[in-house]
């Protein structure tokens, strides 16, 4: 029997989710049956959109149940097999609880490469759902071509890091937006951005100014990861024609109400002619193969570099989540557990 | 020397344009020289987009001058020609001012073909702008298919009514959403609406329900010509992968401000992987020829139905844009001058 605590949504949140909403349970797991694995969860990955999975409303991914473990995507190590594809000491990809120990079924579960030079948790991050995510963006949803310009929000975030070295690879010219003068250094020096600004204290007016100083030729594409400011400062500098491939709205997702009105983007929509794509990763797994291929070898190479923000314990998993929406992670947020 | 009256633009409204921001008024106008033609001008097109060109802000096109005629398409009769490709008699479709009489360059002209069963300004409506807009939302833009289902925005305006046509031609199903009974019912009983929905008094969430009780199985394409309640009422129908043709947003020109919080927008657009493309008909001419080559034949077989508002006299202009940006109209708006 094998005893594990894990950390329940007990409230669903109005703006910031604070420690009020989780409770850490503990519980003795079920043995594992046939096609099952037991395992030892290492890492969590925290994402923005888990977010949206807090509220009770219908989306793309079902919200996350009250008085349940919380899930996502995390890293674990096979403790006990049941299942002819895995063997104890196998480390995982899965999709799982936010608990020290679970029950998984085998089929949902991805064996890591054994001996590669990359760590386990790249495969949360620029080898996972953040890596597939930027490129996905980039070249399926905008279509990112050779020589035009692209601006990347959350430049120095898990995602924004990687879409702006993917287009670096690809010949554009990449500004970051990043909220921080640290972020915006290690967006430059790191992540592959010509330049980035910094969008702390500013009104979009003048983020605008600085946007257009930056892309005296106009911005191409915009990989809108977080609405707010930025969006309503890269809209008026969009050539026509541009695309947004967007991604996600972090600014708004704890208070959707201090967005400004919907036609200050809407009407710039029709008068530059702009595609604006939504778009979720799932969706385009078809397409990992592809994704591999061209990221693999720059990981491998080193070409692409990543950044991790690492939080120690399961209990510290509800202060990081809190962190990660309010930009305070550089790269990816996980929450290290063992 | 030709003496003609003029409607000139004296002050940039805020909110809906009334009267104190135009003036009549009157000037002789210069002979025409080689290339020009003088004309009398029959009929005036009255325009939504013309609201944005009285703000002082660049757009796609140039704002109007103050203290100068306000300008859009016209449909003309040639008085004097000095150009090789006109005689006196030729009606003709241009770019001319409000006013009774012009002097125009004739290379911006095109004669109407003469003896036509089809009325001279239907080459401002059915076969003008707005049929194109229409055609390219649709085709070009929203890449419409039969089977599916579309929702249509002012679906008994000039644009609408022929969206919702030229997709019934096409075999898909079509919900129209108009102000009004009047027009409900004759976007039904001509405008190929399967049935149109009243907006009138009604609160998004309301519009929302009747929509998906319209449309059992989602709505595939929106031809968004409004914004407002209807925007927000369709996005949570959208199906997964919808497209919005993103043609304009009547209900927020005069107020933009009016809007809803961006993120009740931007964040459907996420979830349900939508593609919204703004688009605006003049990008598209070198597609004029497939337009017509589809939808001659259709209004000179009386399959299309078009309905026109006409206002009398250049002193009419006035008070009938400002109907047309309420929804006073059905069909084309335009203005009758002899």
């Amino acid at each position: 029997m094998t005893r594990s605590r894990e950390l329940h949504l007990v409230a669903r949140p109005t703006g910031l989710p604070g420690p009020e909403v989780y409770h850490m349970a503990e519980r003795d797991l079920p043995r594992p049956v046939q096609g099952e694995i037991l395992v030892q969860i290492r890492w969590l990955s925290l994402d923005p959109y888990m977010r949206g999975r807090m509220n009770d409303a219908k989306s793309y991914v079902e919200p996350f149940r009250l008085n349940a473990p919380l899930d996502g995507g995390v890293i674990a190590e096979v403790m006990e097999s049941h299942d002819p594809g895995f063997e104890a000491g196998d480390l995982v990809l899965a999709h799982g609880p936010w608990a020290e120990y679970a029950v998984l079924k085998a089929a949902g579960a991805q064996k890591l490469p054994r001996g590669s030079r990359v760590p386990p948790q790249a495969w949360l991050s620029v080898l996972g759902m953040p890596g597939m995510t930027a490129w996905t963006g980039l070249n399926r949803i905008a279509e990112a071509k050779a020589g035009e310009t692209i601006l990347v929000s959350s430049a120095a975030g898990a995602v924004g890091s990687l879409a702006a070295q993917l287009a670096r690879e690809k010949g554009l010219r990449v500004i970051g937006v990043a909220g921080g003068a640290d972020k915006c250094a290690q967006a430059v020096a790191e992540f592959g951005c010509d330049l980035c600004l910094d969008h702390r204290g500013k009104e979009a007016r003048e983020l605008s100014e600085e946007i257009a100083e930056a892309a005296p030729h106009g911005v191409d594409i915009y990989f809108e990861n977080v609405g707010g400011t930025t969006l309503q400062a890269v809209l008026p500098r969009m050539n026509t024609f541009g695309r947004i491939a967007l991604c996600g709205a972090i600014a708004w997702y704890n208070d959707p109400a201090s967005a400004p009105p919907a036609s200050h983007i809407w009407m710039p929509i029709i008068q530059k002619r702009l595609r604006v794509e939504g778009f979720i990763v799932s969706d385009h797994a078809a397409h990992r193969g592809a994704f591999f291929d061209e990221v693999l070898p720059l990981v491998e190479a080193g070409k692409i570099l990543w950044h991790e923000t690492v939080a120690n314990g399961l209990e510290a998993a509800p202060e990081a989540f809190a962190g990660l929406l309010q930009g305070k992670n550089t790269g990816k947020q996980l929450v290290r557990i063992s």
